[in-house]
């Protein structure tokens, strides 16, 4: 390589690995908020994330990050970079290109907008307001499509959100999947609510040691290979997991008295994101690509490790023993299969964070179609109530009796994140494709579960996806997996199989 | 005001707010570090701390930093600025003009020297081995003797180096100082040493609950008036306070299952430096006037706390009962006095940070000599185990056996902080000549005390010292609080009387 090229590429990885170490600083401050910053602090705190929010910005779009970038993406110069070092230069690009299109006045105006918008849709949804929050979800709306128009529009307007979240995912694709996949859940919902042979879950709502809780959860966090010494579990309102840096990968849970699984399964999702961030190959530390490749991939590792093992039966074949000997009275006189069907609940409920693994995907899929319809056939956001109510009917057949637990219910829209839903969805698919192959290169699969070893099953998910960070696309990882594309018929197979079932159907 | 001042100190003033939202996510990044940041993130995060530092180094250097200075510091301006303007434009210049004066490569070499020293001398204690670290510290020694040309002598070079941590403390000050307390504690302590009545503190070696000492750390600390609204009680190897702003003022200590006394002392100890920091003005938040006023000064707090109120006879008179019922088992047949004496014993020990209220000032006089001898005479680094031993004997009637509990026994000079020791001897002293005036402004301290009512004492420093954080100069509060300057006689006098009545002398 010539001299110049050496030190425009040292220059470059300099100022990527500064912008990560932002990033660090910024997910401890944020941490720390969570989990037990004191209150009195909370006011200068949010100074302090927005400064350092804005100086890594600035850097991002600085001409200086502009001339590295143009110099390292000509062609003749391009091909001569290592994988990782190409994959960089993309990856910064396409967020200086984004960046630049959109006037800086307008990016300040929508960061205060949905600053400001968080408060009022709290206030919305405990007054059960929809009116009082309308008006600024509508700026907000309305700010996204203008930004479509800067950022440009490939296929159809919402695949220019899509495409944020989850690389080169598109409506035509999306619209394909979700449609197989109603299709399928919609019938086998309906199936259940028929079924005479329901389980009984009330077992799980005694009072349960906070903890013992915190003592299982630990326990299984070690189990699944969740690595202690690059990372620590704390508790806060809402579970989450933030990597720092792979030696620094942090989860949250939280225990409720009256719910012995809330906390167990939360700590499995949190493990799962914990696993894929603490499993990121050293080489790309300080790189934009030490991170999940995207959310739906992400999201496919935490709905590995709480549903597809965390609530199978093979795992409690092994785990329930000790589940029932830290809570004897509680669980002497249950089973372990009216433990594991208790587990297995479905329940057609309004609110998407408390769903089933199966409603699940009917409550993104309605949100998928909302989005859609806003951003491809302008509906107005005054309509939502009533469309989303209506969907709801279609899809779990119940409809909210009020829009707090109907349309206002999640917070994603109040910070503008439209596109994002769909990758919860995406998460369950991606997780029970990738689940059909890895039964297939490892046919101990089920007995490791059910021999309490599931450190081959991280171990293998290692090589396959979290050592690559984002340095492969979601599609060239499921790809290389599983020799296809996304394809819903998994999830769907997997779920007719497992309730059929349990609910004896 | 004309626009063109308000604009410049509009600018500066974010330039100031800037500062310390960098220096709030550093504190933090340390604090983590800590007190349970993952080990193996540990490297990622030193990275972190020194990008930030960098950073924030830099924009107290900045030209536009100086253009700020520069315009605001012109007389027919500066004198139109408010009191809080001026003393940060004047804080602000003081550390633009010595950082400006150290060619940039010179400070570089000299925090990689004395990060990669703290390694070096760590091993060289462990190994008892002076020889190994001297060319390392004689090297510090040296860019510190270049460092006081560059910055300029006011008076004898070793006063460039007090001003930092005490402004405009000198050697001349200082001399007068510590010999008129050596010659006052030497005799004191000879006395105590040949006294026949000693303080028994065996009972205080058993073994004490940790959580119960967490608990009764807890309690003192609120009934001392710390926040814990703003701010936190954790664990840590060593004892520390840090501010993040003054909503934010965390502290740690560390319980030692065999040693009842050193997690509590330690908890009044860094909650004295606590309160200093919650107290400050909220007009000085965002300024470089948000913090103490002095190394000194704050330690005037912290020795307040844990020594004139903490290891007070009324003090115990009150917290005695609550104590002995926690540890019954320990305590049953300890009387108030007993204990009290047990916690004031004094012994001519030799390592500083363990060594009692009298004493204490005696480790500081041997340093503050000895650093005094190398920048005021050359004195050779090869020779200070010699002069050390020489001067313990001297002063505390011992002589070392070793280096390691000699010499090397402190971090300060791997750090290359040369004129930081006088501080916590001033500190004792400054705390006892406070507390004169204090007792004559509030007639009722000891019935207070005595009472548990902490309260107005945490009130009437607030408005002394506090408030003011760092707008007004050690000697401008010492002034105005007790009309006179430092003088070391009432920290003798109090220390007389103290121990001639423990000891009975």
């Amino acid at each position: 390589m010539e001299q110049n090229v050496e030190q425009v590429l040292s220059s470059f990885r300099q100022l990527v690995r500064k912008i990560s170490s932002y990033h660090e600083a910024l997910g401890l401050l944020g941490w720390d908020l969570r989990t037990g910053a004191p209150r009195k602090g909370a006011e200068m705190r949010a100074d302090t994330i927005g400064m350092l929010s804005t100086e890594v910005f600035k850097l991002s779009i600085s001409e200086e990050m502009g001339s590295y970038i143009d110099f390292l993406s000509r062609s003749e110069i391009f091909d001569q970079l290592s994988d990782i070092d190409q994959r960089s230069v993309t990856e910064c690009r396409k967020e200086y290109e984004r960046s630049q299109k959109v006037p800086p006045e307008k990016i300040q105006k929508y960061s205060s907008l949905t600053t400001h918008a968080q408060t009022v849709w709290e206030e919305a949804k405990h007054n059960n307001d929809f009116q009082g929050f309308e008006p600024m979800l509508a700026e907000i709306v309305d700010m996204n499509r203008e930004f479509i128009d800067y950022w440009g529009v490939k296929d159809t307007r919402y695949d220019t959100l899509l495409d944020m979240y989850e690389p080169d995912m598109t409506v035509a694709k999306l619209d394909a999947v979700f449609d197989r996949l109603k299709s399928r859940l919609v019938p086998l919902l309906q199936k259940i609510q028929e079924s005479s042979d329901k389980p009984d879950n009330s077992f799980l709502k005694q009072e349960y040691d906070l903890k013992k809780q915190e003592e299982i959860g630990l326990f299984l966090l070690e189990q699944m290979g969740y690595d202690f010494q690059a990372g620590r579990l704390d508790e806060s309102e809402h579970p989450f997991a933030t990597g720092l840096n792979p030696g620094d990968v942090r989860i949250t849970t939280h225990y409720y008295p009256e719910d012995l699984m809330s906390a167990i399964f939360s700590s499995l999702h949190e493990g799962g994101h914990a696993l894929y961030e603490q499993n990121i190959s050293a080489d790309l530390v300080g790189t934009p690509l030490a991170t999940g490749t995207s959310m739906g991939i992400h999201e496919s590792q935490s709905r590995f490790w709480e549903n597809i093992v965390g609530r199978s039966r093979v795992f409690w074949d092994h785990y329930y023993d000790k589940l029932q000997s830290l809570f004897p009275d509680q669980l002497a006189d249950v089973t372990k299969e009216q433990f594991y069907r208790a587990a297995n609940m479905v329940e057609n409920s309004l609110i998407r964070i408390e769903a089933d693994e199966l409603t699940y995907n009917l409550h993104i899929i309605v949100r998928y179609e909302i989005e859609k319809m806003i951003f491809n056939e302008n509906l107005a956001v005054a309509d939502l109530p009533k469309v989303w109510n209506s969907k709801y009917e279609e899809y779990l057949g119940i409809t909210p009796p009020n829009d707090a637990q109907g349309v206002l219910q999640d917070v994603h829209w109040s910070g503008g994140d439209f596109g994002y839903f769909a990758s919860y969805s995406l998460g369950n698919m991606y997780a029970a494709q990738i689940t059909q192959t890895m039964r297939k290169e490892l046919p101990e699969f089920e007995q490791w579960i059910a021999a309490g070893d599931l450190l081959p099953i991280k171990e293998w998910l290692s090589d396959k996806i979290y050592r690559y960070g984002k340095s492969r696309t979601p599609s060239e990882l499921i790809m290389a997996i599983t020799g296809e594309e996304l394809n819903p018929d998994y999830l769907a197979d997997y779920l007719e199989e497992k309730y059929t079932e349990i609910y004896k159907l």
